[in-house]
């Protein structure tokens, strides 16, 4: 673990942690605390905030027991963000991140990833990659992540008991798919052994995390074409039985949704498919939902599931743009989800980013469709575009929303867990001086004086030349920021992640 | 400078560069040279290729006067990649890079743009940025960028002897704008400043590399809006004077596409402004072109323009997804831009990844017009998709060919100049070992013993796990690499970046 201090039972001390807070207030607000103090108790829970800190003494002095606690200042050029809920990620299919060619989902599934999956009855290929991953995501800022392991029973265990070890919150899922989509050599042998496989997973996660501190079951089917209807219902009935979270996808692909409609005829829609299973309730999470209907939207709502954005891979497959506003507008729980290794990325910052962007061109095809009389409202492209303050909601409160999260992590509340990040921007551009008064100097001369080394580049790749306001200097990490801004990842007060070099 | 050799007259010594070599062979191909030696003179030329090295000693014999070349080793999970070309970049917008919340090109002008430029009068205002923008763009790869500066002479004046001292290649527009879109405390006096600030530029920077090197001037008309009919003429006759590049806008957003049909009411089309000017030739860059017509498309053509795409520009001020494919299949020239601070990232890695992102979004676009039946064409929409061979090209070779140098730069070719990066992807996940045949253990345990380090994942934001082929580890460059995967790059055989603690 290099310095960190992590492990099964760590010793926690009373911190405090001191500088500037930010965290979303609403879906488009962000609340920045300039000058705060947080209180972090020994079981990881926030026991106080201040929001106009002059003197920290006499703070630590208000606060009975607390005089002796350990003090962390935030970096002076950033500030502490709840960390990121990655919403939907593929454990297992993160050595092919990057890898995608021109696919799109059906034949990318045939080409990089059954292949790839099936090698995890080793725990010997798992191992290595399932700790990359989860020391990959952590460094990104990921405090809690919803995987997708594999069918195998042995690795998917692992991969609970690497991010227990690893002090990354997790659902962990055994992955379903009894349907004869997938190759032979990678399905499960039935639906029983798709339910009794899961259960064996249950019981083991059960073992290693009795409260479910960190790491929780999360049935899995994988998607309705991989699925029988009768593996769909038993798994319906298990998520009821045990009362778990289960995700899966929908309505990614147009190729996909006409697959669903053949494969399931007495179905009424692709959404109906899971309804009909009992899996469309509050305790579920669907990737993309880029093509559902009218109808299918107002049944998700209805039935109170939640959504994963996943913007980067959405791109990369050519899925489309899913109508993230027109879903928020419904009420529909919304978070984002990296969608490894559809998505290339393993950074929630990177899917913020993506989300924002990718909204400006659902704006732009909105717009076109206007040309082409289909529906109206130059408004409605207007209103698609999201702003950063709404990516970085669905980054961390709207991603506790989807992983039923919401009263412990995403946001810094008192008696919500410390799962936090602290952010640094790097040093000021030419620290912050304004230079003098050399406009009559020789051109030449001046800028040889001042030309820069590779040290001042390397620190950040994020430049803040001292003007930036807070909202600003947030734009301008979410636009170029990447992990190397991010110092230090805390879950449930215990630090997880440090960058070398950074004093706590 | 840190610890790199550059300067206005460096001594040079042959070198010979032994690795891995990738460079574009055409539009969709790269040529990829596992075990190549490349020797570079004195003059920083390319004076040999061998592509199938066993031994290099035997070479350098073969090669006469070259045994006591230097020799630099590529890394051994890397490759030498040709320099970046940026075809379009404001450098002093740069400060600005990653805010630009909801707006769109016109208000964005107005809101950020402007402001910051016009402080470009005062030199201490410009030095420290134009002094990281050339070093920030050096350190991601960029070895040729065509920059605009502001409408200050003295200024302009300081960036080119900034890139010449930091020995980065690049054409440098003094911004012309007399009409009064802009502010009146940041515009031209008149037509006729704007050709004799122009002239100033051109005649210093001749004076500081009279045989353009590294650095020439370009003739740059900030856009048609923001000039009158006589500058643009001007401005034209000049280009044709001094035998210069040019470079501007074109058909961003259909506000300005709309604007320009207001304030040129004689003139057939946006294209036709320029056309009409003089300024529509062989040696013009046009920027963005997302919204031309089919006429301006085939007039643009038939002068031999040449044009940038910058898709995180486009993306990010909601301007639309430029058809690339139809300008390719035109047979135009197209290279990448960033568009600083249109587009949030210095980096044209990023710029080559957006390309391949948005490429799919537009084949998106013309999926759902061939619904609404204004175009016909699954195919169509299919070929939209640009690869990442294809984006690569277009930000190597095909920005040579923008900016008129694909004869000297761009790719890896005997007599070309050696503007090249070292592109290194980290250490090997887990040190390439398979992990041995540990499946029996208890499975935290094992987890427990393989926890890796923070040191690990900083290395580099790629992960190699040693499968890969070379085409999958280019790929996992493009879409999760950043400017710490390029450890060292050169311009003209000049080393003018390296990263901290890489051995030459």
């Amino acid at each position: 673990m290099g310095d960190c201090s992590v492990g099964l039972a760590p010793e926690m001390q009373k911190t405090v942690y001191v500088g500037t807070f930010v965290h979303s207030k609403s879906l488009q607000e962000l609340d920045i605390c300039e000058r705060g103090v947080i209180g972090v108790d020994v079981t990881g829970k926030i026991a106080f905030i201040e929001r106009h800190t002059v003197d920290l003494e006499t703070i630590l002095k208000e606060h009975e027991g607390w005089s002796g606690a350990k003090v962390v200042k935030g970096h002076e050029n950033g500030f502490f963000f709840p960390g990121f809920i990655d919403t939907h990620i593929h454990a297992p299919q993160y050595p092919n991140a990057g890898i995608f060619g021109k696919s799109t989902l059906l034949d990318w599934l045939n080409t990089y990833t059954f292949p790839t999956e099936s090698a995890f009855s080793l725990l010997s290929k798992a191992r290595p990659i399932y700790n990359r991953v989860v020391r990959r995501t952590l460094s990104h800022g990921t405090t809690t992540a919803a995987y997708y392991a594999t069918i195998h029973v042995a690795s998917t265990n692992l991969l609970a008991s690497i991010c227990l070890i690893n002090g990354q919150r997790a659902f962990i899922g055994r992955v379903c798919m009894d349907s004869d989509l997938s190759p032979p050599t990678y399905r499960d042998a039935s639906a029983a052994d798709s339910v009794s496989s899961t259960v064996a997973v249950i019981n083991h996660i059960r073992q290693l995390d009795p409260h479910g501190t960190l790491v929780a079951p999360i049935i899995t089917p994988r998607f309705a074409p991989s699925c029988t209807s009768h593996a769909l219902s038993l798994l319906g009935a298990l998520q009821r039985e045990h009362d778990l979270l289960a995700q899966t996808h929908i309505s990614e692909n147009p190729s996909e949704v006409a697959l669903v409609k053949a494969m399931f005829p007495s179905a009424k829609s692709y959404a109906d498919v899971y309804d009909a299973a009992g899996l469309l309730n509050s305790k579920t999470i669907l990737a993309h939902a880029i093509h559902l209907t009218a109808d299918e939207t107002a049944l998700v709502r209805a039935r109170g599931a939640k959504i994963s954005h996943c913007p980067a891979s959405n791109s990369a497959l050519t899925s489309g743009v899913a109508p993230v506003r027109a879903l928020l507008d419904e009420g529909i729980d919304v978070g984002l989800g990296t969608d490894v290794s559809g998505g290339y990325s393993p950074s929630v910052l990177e899917a913020a980013r993506q989300a924002v962007l990718v909204s400006r061109l659902r704006s732009v095809i909105l717009a076109g469709r206007e040309q082409c009389k289909e529906r109206g409202g130059e408004d409605q492209a207007e209103r698609a575009k999201l702003s950063t303050e709404e990516a970085l909601f669905l980054a961390t409160r709207g991603g506790a929303q989807v992983v039923g999260l919401a009263d412990r992590v995403g946001a810094f509340e008192v008696g919500m867990e410390w799962d936090a990040q602290m952010v640094g921007l790097g040093p000021l551009v030419g620290g912050g001086a304004s230079g003098g008064d050399a406009d009559d100097q020789d051109a030449a001369a001046v800028a040889d004086a001042e030309t820069t080394s590779s040290a001042e580049v390397e620190a950040s790749p994020v430049d803040i030349f001292g003007w930036e306001t807070w909202p600003e200097r947030v734009d301008k990490w979410v636009f170029n920021g990447d992990d190397r801004n991010t110092l230090a990842v805390w879950v449930k007060g215990r630090l997880v992640h440090k960058r070398e070099g950074v004093e706590l």
